[in-house]
């Protein structure tokens, strides 16, 4: 089954396009376990059975663990191991280089720690995204518009009658016939989603920049959702993580979860009938 | 000292432009280490050790230790460690995102593992680029033309007058007054450097694509330099590492490095008189 519909079938499963972004913070993490040597992976394993019913994706944000070394390495393939295999899995590496480097980059978090997306830079172009483009079951989220302030510099330049975003997403799917291709547009640019949704109209988005960024739901669900009302993958990391510093963190994080998810099918159901 | 002094200071101690990239290929290394579980360290450091007296950086990327997981990032850090501290190192990771998370990638690479440098993807702009700015001692190499055949793809779209590597160039060198800002520019297209030499006139460049990837040092040197012979860090990798397949690789990489060092002399020689 392409990656694209593996998306598209843990959505209808999971009745949600919740994404919890484990973005997990040594210094962030309740007191009672930061102490712990094992404590991040122990947030995390809380954090994912507390949460699972509620989301179709979990994505890891490698920045965070990488701060930790080798130890970091660890805790991200324990994390990934302990996600259920019906979820879909995203390593948020933004990585991207010259083939012949992106195929060791593509084997590693692909293949041998066995994620089953990544988000990829494409500045370098083709030959610098395609290395994780080779498995049909496998995707890539190609950053095209992101949530931060810096997406003004480059991202909305014209070049002839597109902006850049929009070229990258114009090109880029020519790279592959696998339908394993999606992009990242940001909650915080919600009616430029429109753009991206005319251009790739079945492409799986994913989305951060809900909660702490301020992104809109109501819009990324109009804007962004395919025809019957999926393909939108909507991220929080911090307002989940961290919606108590208690011992109850994995409680409130799940009821936060959950509110987050209802309040997405609400929006689905004022635009989509299927919703 | 600024980054950009400290690379003309180590290039006018050693007399030397040439970085060698430490690509080590587990799969390419002579057989008599390929089956030690440590072949790979102990490669590196023989290769360390008999170019450094021709060398003024050292690239280590990072996609090719990752292929490993958690003991390839053991082995970055021992090679580091083993690089004496005249030299530069560069930490070829292509990293970039949010502030945020950007801030945890340049502490664990340029402050915890002690790299001099980092190359980083500029998509995402300006907040996804200065947290590696920080250090006034440590640098950017940010990409702007590559060396690869993608960098067709977007890298030479034109916005207004300038092309996007051009605008990039342009614009990131208003994210900092430390003097640490660099570019990679790659060399198989030399005549576009002079274009990046313009805007940018005394930042280093990291210069990847001689050897293998078949770029023109001459040209490199001519259009490259600062006006006195220096500022380009030209990158060989496996023309290098894998001169002979033997037991006396590291002997045999000595002798190509020092012979490339001469070659890169030669032009700089015939260009600048201090040369």
């Amino acid at each position: 089954m392409s990656f694209t519909k593996r998306i598209i079938s843990i959505q209808k499963k999971s009745n949600s396009l919740l994404c919890v972004g484990l973005d997990t913070d040594q210094k962030k993490i309740p007191s009672h376990l930061q102490s712990k040597k094992s404590g991040m992976l122990e947030f995390n394993k809380q954090i994912i059975n507390a949460t699972k019913d509620f989301a179709c994706a979990y994505k890891i944000n490698f920045a965070f663990y990488e701060a930790l070394g080798k130890e970091g390495w660890t805790i991200v393939e324990k994390t990934r191991a302990s996600i259920p295999s019906s979820i879909i899995t995203i390593a948020d590496a933004k990585r991207g280089d010259i083939g012949n480097s992106s195929a060791y980059y593509a084997n590693a978090i692909l293949n041998e720690m066995g994620f089953d997306s990544i988000t990829v830079a494409p500045y370098m172009g083709k030959d610098s995204v395609q290395p994780f483009l080779q498995w049909e079951n496998k995707g890539v989220f190609l950053l095209a518009l992101t949530s931060n302030e810096g997406a003004l510099d480059f991202q909305y330049k014209k070049i002839g009658k597109k902006r850049l975003f929009e070229e990258v997403v114009a090109q880029s799917q020519q790279w592959t016939d696998k339908q394993n291709l999606g992009f990242v547009v940001g909650a915080t640019k919600t009616k430029d989603i429109q753009s991206v949704r005319k251009l790739a109209p079945a492409a799986p988005f994913l989305v951060p920049g809900v909660g702490t960024q301020g992104g809109n739901i109501d819009d990324v669900i109009k804007y962004g959702c395919t025809n019957d009302g999926f393909g939108v993958v909507i991220n929080a990391s911090r307002s989940v993580l961290y919606a108590s510093s208690g011992k109850d963190f994995a409680d409130v994080a799940g009821k936060e979860t959950e509110r987050l998810k209802n309040e997405i099918n609400s929006y689905r159901k004022k635009y989509f009938t299927a919703g």
